[in-house]
């Protein structure tokens, strides 16, 4: 059995290793196709928010309190930065992370691929499945602003970090998609899933730089496999993380119906099979989607394990 | 008065710290022109280890125990960069040194030259005299050593610190040396300094790498200050480091008076007009240069500042 997961950082990360969990009792592969819309380079490091969450959980070097970063973290670089006056300030590099960017970058410097040098990291890491970035390719997210002068883009991360997500906003860009390809890989695990599962990852700054690579979509809608969405949104809150800002933005609820109607049906030229909601969403509706109700908190891997679980019986 | 040093890293910094002094004494302006042969990229960050060694040291910010490096050093990202694998191995980046080098490599790819960047460096440490690299222009001493197959050449770093400067070595090439240029303000700086002096540096490998940049020797030999040296081998030893090493590849003798023989004397088509050697090398000759005894242990600034006014007083 081969499964996919399209993926962001943290929840995604915690959701995969449910799916890991599931895959090593039932002998399935994993695929995890990380978002890249987050990267930025920071102080001429290339960041990879995404794939570094799912790398640092995967591999039990993630913090458990604080979500994002490596556990036992220390920050020395980053007050040194400060005492320089470097800029940005707003984004916070800890010392174990730093290493992380440092052998990546160079690797990219040297002429590999996001893809090869992810698994090379991953070498040390051993996350237990296969990841792969979205794309190779340069593609990040913007969000467009008001700015003193009318509108402006800012790059993702300065939105969701700097600001909190709280100044008006547009829209999302997602720059350099369109001349995106797929990372060698994606395109040939999502055509021969058994299943392809959406994580519980934010729908708009997630999922959604994921799908748009060209043909990555398509191959998602189009393909062979039935497709399942975990829910982000729990009774009208996003699980973690600002979805309800970004969904705001699109004009989207947020809502378990809202998010489900946001990828919408396969048959209606959208994405889901089968949307499985929280017990406090019971009774949502997303037209011609099969939707199921079950515990969607992923307080541990066991709770996470149902949920893969329920998400593959839909299907 | 205007007093100008030559200088390489840990040795030269202690120096200027009795050179600084005694300006402030008498009023003077002083500026160091350091060398630059030692620096090397190490995980794509540039690393000047003399210019740091001078800035770190000036401002306040050096482990005056191990010489070289930042005080209260910690090696976090050291030892994740060994975690992954990554190589060289051999030279350890301390985290709060980390953040100087990402500051460095960001200017300098951001376009700025070697020497803004050292002055923008410089604000922060405010060093109290004009740091300036010898050259803004790549120059890299490497070594030629015994390889399987014959002779091959490595990075200074590596004879010096991966191999202790102790496996079979043929001589020292000054890459880039033949088409780099002084940096800006190194000219200006000697051909109107009232005296010239070399710090007791390693002659080999820290003071004639910055002589070997085309027009900087000439502007010393050739211009209307007298130059003193200070010698960095007291009774036939190197006050530190591995200068013995370094001039036994050149087949000079481990002394002041072989020291003082590399420089030469100006009218002989030297360097020195004079040459200040330790108590324990009283009777040191070199031929047309003035020598003169004096305590060149650099125990503490009031005995670094004698030293400094003895070799004023030389000339």
């Amino acid at each position: 059995m081969r499964i996919v997961v399209l993926t962001g950082g943290i929840g995604g990360a915690r959701f995969l290793l449910g799916v890991r969990a599931y895959a090593r009792e039932v002998g399935a592969e994993v695929t995890a196709v990380v978002n890249v819309g987050d990267d930025l380079l920071l102080h001429g490091l290339k960041v990879c928010p995404d794939l570094d969450s799912v790398m640092y959980t995967l591999g039990g070097g993630a913090d458990p309190e604080r979500g994002w970063g490596r556990v036992g973290e220390t920050w020395t670089v980053k007050s040194e930065l400060a005492a320089y006056g470097a800029e940005p300030s707003w984004f916070g590099l800890g010392d174990k992370d730093i290493a992380t960017h440092l052998v990546r970058t160079t690797m990219l410097n040297a002429g590999y691929p996001l893809s090869a040098v992810t698994q090379a990291l991953a070498t040390r890491w051993e996350p237990g499945l296969t990841m792969l970035p979205a794309t190779d390719d340069r593609l990040e997210t913007h969000v467009v602003v008001d700015g003193d002068q009318g509108q402006r883009a800012i790059h993702f991360q300065e939105w969701w970090v700097r600001y909190r997500a709280d100044i008006p906003t547009h829209r999302f860009v997602f720059v350099g998609a369109e001349t995106a390809k797929p990372a060698p890989g994606v395109l040939e695990a999502i055509g021969s899933a058994d299943v392809v599962l959406l994580a519980p990852s934010n729908p708009v700054v997630s999922i959604a730089p994921i799908l748009a690579v060209p043909g990555l979509r398509e191959a998602v809608a189009d393909g062979p496999a039935p497709v399942v969405g975990v829910s982000p949104v729990i009774g009208g809150a996003p699980v973690r993380g600002m979805a309800d800002r970004c969904l705001a933005v699109l004009g989207v609820e947020c809502s378990a119906a809202g998010v489900g109607g946001l990828y919408g049906a396969r048959p209606a030229g959208g994405l889901l099979d089968g949307w499985l909601v929280a017990p406090e969403d019971e009774g949502t509706l997303v037209p011609e989607v099969t939707v199921r109700a079950t515990p969607l908190r992923m307080t541990d891997e066991a709770a996470t394990v149902a949920m893969v679980r329920a998400a593959l019986e839909l299907v």
